[in-house]
């Protein structure tokens, strides 16, 4: 059964920026998209800001499986309605992928319930991801750790809730450690962040990089239940009989 | 060194419902308030619904160590602006214990990241708590599991992230479970949910319901820390050279 | 790709009881394998105590993707060098997944570091299986809750660590309750408690305890990792160039 | 109330090598003991592997709250007794805390449930030691982070089991990250591992090393409940009728 994948994308750095444009000449969301199209089962749209309902639409959602989202510099473009949209699907069993600077994006604070705040510099650090679980199946196939060789550092703290599961540890070259993949339950969904995919640096052209994220798209594709109630406005009648006062 | 607590009541019901003021006259908040000042360590104050600013000012919430909250029907009228206050004072370090019916509250709401519903049914169920993590401290002075003749149902599944630390699963005689007693971190503050509670039953007079609520006071009081900066707006230099290219 | 799963059962009580041979006439690993080769990625095989080296050779484990194990009065006859293997081979990526009496068995308690203790009482209670992860891919199917009509009782506190994910609460009709369906990371390999199937009631029967076992096979199936490096007997080369002092 | 620890420790290096007798010339645990004795609330011992029963009998363990374990080289000569006996008293309540090489020491692998490998190097790296969970008891007093000039590497992937809670990472010069603070429930009692304190090194002369030291200490120690009832070798009484059939 295919995996529906949405790739959402600010997508205003690879038009206003030669250096970003020259990366991503079709946008980082198109990279990323031509990326997954090459998993059998994975079907995959990509939807931008400046899309009406920034193209994500209840329709679109209804039809997505797993939302991968990246913004850095509009996050406050981003309408409440359409957050509240996707944080409402994600409770419903949407998975959602939060890359780099989406850490501040609205709907990943909703999810998280904290500020999501942390250290940061743009420079040419070296970064390098350690899998601290290979048990988890976001790390499939990957070798003991892998590195990029330039990218924005991001620090701890990390102001997230700690992760129900820790994948990656990130270590950069002027001294900072990060959580670098890390999953939470919300719901019945799934959310993942990764760290790496700052707009100046080839970071999701990297075929580690993005089996990580093909990895993730399958580990939060939704799970299916059956007859699962969530109709909680009335209340419940008793299943054995209740004591007697 | 004195653990200052602020309980937080919405303090309608007490004022509507005659048989809700013979079980808490002055309020749920005093008979907690009561409690928790025979404990020789805590500084105790109240705050209500119906009080300017809720009795939320800035300048409480910055002498408050603890904030404990029960609400239920008027959820709707606590004022965003303070639950952003409350949110961001928690982040900071700030405990947040949220009782009962608290589980839809703004803040708790915000603290989660989730829907927080349940199922429920106000009838005459008998509520048991296991203690099912004797090492936690909350589980301080408690037997393998005490119970409450009578008590609202609240049943599985409670849409919260996976806790932290649980500490309690209670068993209802209509035949559900519930995991009543849960822990999460929320950036340099802790939050500690507590099932029980519903306003016409007595069990905030219950010893353990009160020393449990103690216990949780200790437990999410602040963790000071020392020159711990958050302030992340700006870039963080390298700590070590980076690599030339 | 299949899973190859080897189901290893005691095979005592169905050959010394009448009233178990009835249940379980070729033992309870039979109607196990039968059930879940109905799943066509699943290559299926058994095992019992009672073959050489309990038909578990270092060829059978390591054929074995997962291993499911159920074992009750005959624990100690279990021997340590088999037991030492088949915890090797979790680290290195196997799934275990411990079935009901299992609590006990050589190699849980092994890959747990705990007593493994609990309460218990063999009568007539139900027992309500509600799901409190429905994100988890080992509640795919279910719904909020299922039930056996007669079960034996196992209650809290279970002394094991605290699941990575806990999956299933059990609520009993004699008043307890039981953290039944939990998950664990032990190095490479994952490992499933799931609580029911005493050898007197037709539980491995039940067509939805059959599909919980299926996708705890799913869950535990090993997670591929490339050139990822265990030789931890000497000592690694620095990646970076050291500070000299 | 005091808290009784007692620290162990081999003893070996500080005898047999004039470099390590320089830095701890009454030995590791004496060090440690004068730091943790200005603690006004502690009452410390100590113990060394070739004191008979190791130093730690029966008595001094049920008079111990806590137990803080340096060992390396001689691992293998600690008697298996003496390990199931200080085993049996972290599951009813004792505090344990491993330092550094005691990742490897009996105890520890004992109550982990995992192979506890690790990637090493002894050079001459910088270690810095980042709290990514400053709620937490063990983080009190520290600020964001703190470094050794010199220490052993220690690095990922480590074969412990996922943390209940991870409060330090680490930062290695030669390109390592290391899950260097770790806290895990066992039964009723609580873990900790400090993974810095390589025996060539001043570690546990440095003060923010004492101090985490101490208030590992605080939060290892155990958590009185009453009537908390183990006796699970005998079935328990339904606490409610049960159905009929």
């Amino acid at each position: 059964m295919s995996i529906r994948v949405t790739i959402w994308n600010e997508y205003r750095h690879e038009r206003s920026s030669a250096a970003v444009a020259a990366i991503y000449p079709q946008g980082i969301h198109e990279t990323l998209a031509q990326a997954l199209r090459a998993q059998p089962d994975f079907v995959v749209r990509t939807a931008t800001l400046d899309e009406p309902e920034h193209g994500l639409s209840a329709e679109v959602l209804q039809d997505t499986d797993v939302l991968i989202w990246w913004g850095h510099k509009a996050h406050d473009e981003v309408q409440d309605d359409v957050v509240e949209r996707v944080v409402q699907r994600v409770w419903a069993g949407m998975g959602f992928i939060a890359l780099h600077s989406a850490h501040f994006s609205k709907p990943f604070k909703r999810l998280m319930g904290t500020d999501c705040a942390l250290r940061w510099r743009e420079a040419s650090d070296k970064e390098r991801f350690w899998v601290v679980n290979p048990a988890h199946p976001i790390a499939q196939g990957l070798p003991d750790f892998f590195e990029l060789e330039r990218e924005e550092m991001y620090g701890e703290f990390f102001g997230v809730p700690q992760p129900d599961a820790l994948v990656f540890i990130s270590w950069f070259s002027g001294g900072e450690v990060f959580r670098s993949g890390c999953c939470w339950y919300r719901g019945m969904g799934k959310v993942f962040y990764f760290r790496p995919g700052h707009e100046t640096y080839p970071t999701y052209h990297h075929p580690l990089v993005q089996q990580v994220i093909a990895n993730a798209v399958r580990w939060a594709a939704p799970t299916p239940v059956a007859n699962f109630t969530r109709d909680v406005r009335r209340p419940s009648a008793p299943l054995e009989p209740l004591p007697q006062h």
